[in-house]
């Protein structure tokens, strides 16, 4: 097979998954959108709070009927009532009435601000004295102050979290649009590679990399479906590939770390419909045999069979291909959710390419220190050792002791 | 109702969520146990890899038949054999002697090194040259060299990664024991308060902390479980929260940030059997009016009604009281996840409190700045605005602009 070897930098790869848009929109229930992405902006279709409410323990008045009033000359004023919890309160406060009101009641009519409780003090049932002048709006919110009728609320690509969810409710949308979670078919080839639950011969090793892409995938909004082992089998892992392609959204295969594997991967690739080869290779290390193409509008990924390898491509890769497919708003450069350290020793690298180097955080006094852990390439160990990893870019030969450097940490 | 008010300090509080356990252990099968908390020390019950491997396509062979080989002067090997995937190589490599072999490919008896395809040219289909000396073990991960028989792997506490996933299946385990996750009763009180659906009259809102409390558990690796909105009735509150701990393991009631219903909150906590008060205040803004008692062994937590507040204490206190219930290793200290960033502005606090003050990050060259979002307490829109939120400590009377300070991410 021709193989015209397209070798890329990671930056050109990450330009490149520009080309893949989200997998579709629904709608789902409040309680279920934790962490989903909106698919639409959210206008508030209300005024938040609706009604003016207290902050405070206290009696909702006019405000002016205080001016001046302090310990040696307080203000005087009828109580007219009791705002119960829930309701419209009935009637009004005219000038020197005051209303007995609990934090989150609504304010009467005529009243503009509310005098705390622990400067009130009752004369008799109907009496209350008030010691400390207040300000108009004083323990109030105002209709709308929390959020204005008509204003955008959340943006279209916002992933939504804790207090996005009490907001929404707050408003009323119990059902929220949201952008489908992308469905990866992830798919094991490799004649050595045999289930985890097996017991492996001499020459076999069980599969890895269904498990850490998996979770891979939750960890980023997707939803993994595993289609099994393949053998290196060209119609074996056509068919697989076909079946994958049926129900997911993309395609991600891992393994042939060996060449003959690799270009395997790559025939079964070509043969599907509207078929484009984006990327042959990509200048990193560990991850240079990483293989994207799409079929329609379909990510094709062939990713290293090696599972650290595979990781890291992920890691840099497959977050921003995940964020493009999720519809989130955020670039998904993982260079964002970096920690700052310091490198506790030098490292050497090759000029010309991206090196990703796992490193164990630790602290020494007030700093955070970098421990790079090294280690044959293709173990998993460094990984599972590892809070993050640190990367060398393309144009240095290295980093030295010392260095403030932004460490990726893994989930 | 004789409140005894117990005001503590934050310090105090973590401290005394020290007396909560994790509810128990399980085993899930390993597709399901990521972000899960192990309940046991992993320990290998063998080599990892098993056998030892070539990491390259090349020939395996003896190194030291190698030693003085280069491009004038290539050493001549016979090559005896191809070594299929997955396969116990037949015979043996002697002097003299090669096996083609791919990455991953086990290393034939008698081979303790793989010349790189690269540095071998072929001579004939039986006689290839190695026109470059490798050392023993170049090119090769030996039985053991990624985990040993044994060692530990992962210890109890551990929140489980993908790569964990992938170390355990590599050993074998397709089942994993972890710590149950929390499941935390969550109740909204109030009259006020109406379901999210529902359309509000004036004076009442919707129930915002169901949703936003449920999600931040979620966030945690608990399970929220919704006893529903409940009214300040004594009676009622009472059986809601004896539902709750049939099935759960704490409850989580937030409202009543009016005394009175806090009192109410603190008298349906007292009824309950091995009752005892651990926090009744905390001194800390906003938040200060939240009650921790337990029944037994399990947290009793009244939060407080304004959502704002309710999440921030939920950030400060309950990380960790998830933490604790759910066995993970780590302190659950939310201030070892911040980010750092710049004030953009001077910021005043009350001395004596601890404040927590919520910004919106932004970037200014090279720096990180973070703006404070003001507004009256109790808005929703300053968390939904904001990134995070940054603490001002107990002792300082305000942050100036140009602090570096720690920003606690919201998820």
């Amino acid at each position: 097979m021709e193989s015209f070897f397209k070798v890329r930098t990671p930056a050109e790869v990450i330009a490149l998954l520009d080309r893949f848009s989200p997998c579709g929109a629904e709608e789902v229930p409040l309680e279920e959108a934790f962490s989903r992405v909106l698919e639409e902006d959210i206008i508030s279709p209300e005024d938040l709070p609706g009604f003016s409410r207290s902050t405070m323990d206290g009696y909702a008045l006019r405000a002016k009927d205080t001016f001046g009033a302090n310990e040696g000359l307080p203000a005087l004023f009828e109580v007219v009532g009791e705002i119960s919890m829930g309701e419209n309160p009935d009637g009004s406060v005219e000038p020197g009435q005051a209303m007995r009101i609990s934090t989150g009641g609504m304010l009467p009519r005529g009243a503009d601000g509310v005098a705390m409780v622990e400067y009130c003090h009752a004369l008799d049932t109907g009496t209350i004295e008030v010691s400390r002048a207040i300000s108009p709006l004083e323990n109030v919110i105002q209709s709308g102050d929390d959020i204005k009728k008509g204003s955008l609320v959340l943006p279209r690509g916002h992933r939504l979290r804790p207090q996005d969810l009490g907001v929404l409710a707050g408003l009323g949308f119990v059902r929220v649009p949201v952008f489908k979670q992308p469905r990866i078919a992830i798919i094991s080839t490799g004649d050595e590679i045999v289930p985890a639950a097996a017991d492996p011969k001499a020459g076999q090793i069980r599969d890895i990399n269904r498990y850490t892409l998996g979770a891979f995938c939750r960890a980023n909004g997707a939803v993994p479906a595993f289609e099994g082992i393949c053998a290196d089998n060209f119609d074996r892992l056509k068919s697989t590939v076909a079946k994958g392609l049926e129900t997911a959204d993309a395609i991600w295969l891992s393994g042939g770390s060996s060449v003959g594997t690799r270009d395997l991967t790559l025939a079964v690739f070509e043969t599907f419909a509207d078929f484009e080869l984006l990327v042959h290779g990509i200048s990193i290390s560990p991850g240079k045999p990483t293989i994207i193409a799409r079929a329609g509008s379909k990510p094709l990924v062939g990713l290293p069979g090696h599972v650290a390898s595979a990781l890291i491509v992920a890691e840099v890769f497959m977050t921003p291909l995940l964020a493009r497919l999720s519809g989130v708003g955020e670039s998904g450069d993982i260079h964002e959710r970096g920690v700052k350290a310091r490198l506790s020793r030098n490292i050497e690298s090759k000029s010309g390419r991206e090196d990703y180097l796992r490193v164990r955080l630790r602290r020494a006094g007030d700093a955070v220190l970098a421990d790079p852990l090294f280690g044959k390439s293709g173990l998993i160990s460094p990984l599972v050792e590892g809070d993050g990893m640190v990367k060398v870019s393309v144009h240095t030969e290295g980093l030295y002791e010392g260095d403030l450097v932004d460490v990726v940490l893994f989930r």
